[in-house]
């Protein structure tokens, strides 16, 4: 199965990337752009074939080495 | 409206990134763990409230500035 890992900082987090990005489209004549916030997503390849074991391996990775979970949060997707 | 703008590198494109993150997954004894691709992800806060504009104004962003359309891809989700 595949997992997907999305790793955003928390709110209230200072996130001086998406804001770097923010103003750059801002820049670029896009009107209309609010907050906008950074993360990283890693695909993970597993060879787990059951949904919510597969989901459980994921949610340990993170925890372990994929997000800080000082100041950051995450999700899985399964697919 | 919030658009989710995920940016992967193509496939064939080497990612040293993924590949570190998985040879990192097995040093911490992860099992089963194939080939992980690493992304960045935007959540962009945006004053459209059409979710077809707004995903059009999200496409042209992640076109102009967020993904480097020579090695990457990317996909959008509009809530």
């Amino acid at each position: 199965m595949k997992a997907i890992v999305t790793v955003m900082l928390k709110t209230g987090v200072l996130d001086p990337q998406g804001k770097a990005i923010g103003q750059a489209l801002v820049g670029l004549g896009f009107s209309g752009v609010g907050e906008v916030r950074a993360g990283k997503v890693l695909e993970i390849e597993l060879a787990e074939t059951d949904p919510v074991a597969a989901r459980a391996q994921a949610e340990e990775m993170a925890r372990k080495l994929l997000a800080n979970m000082v100041i950051e949060s995450f999700r899985v997707e399964v697919a």
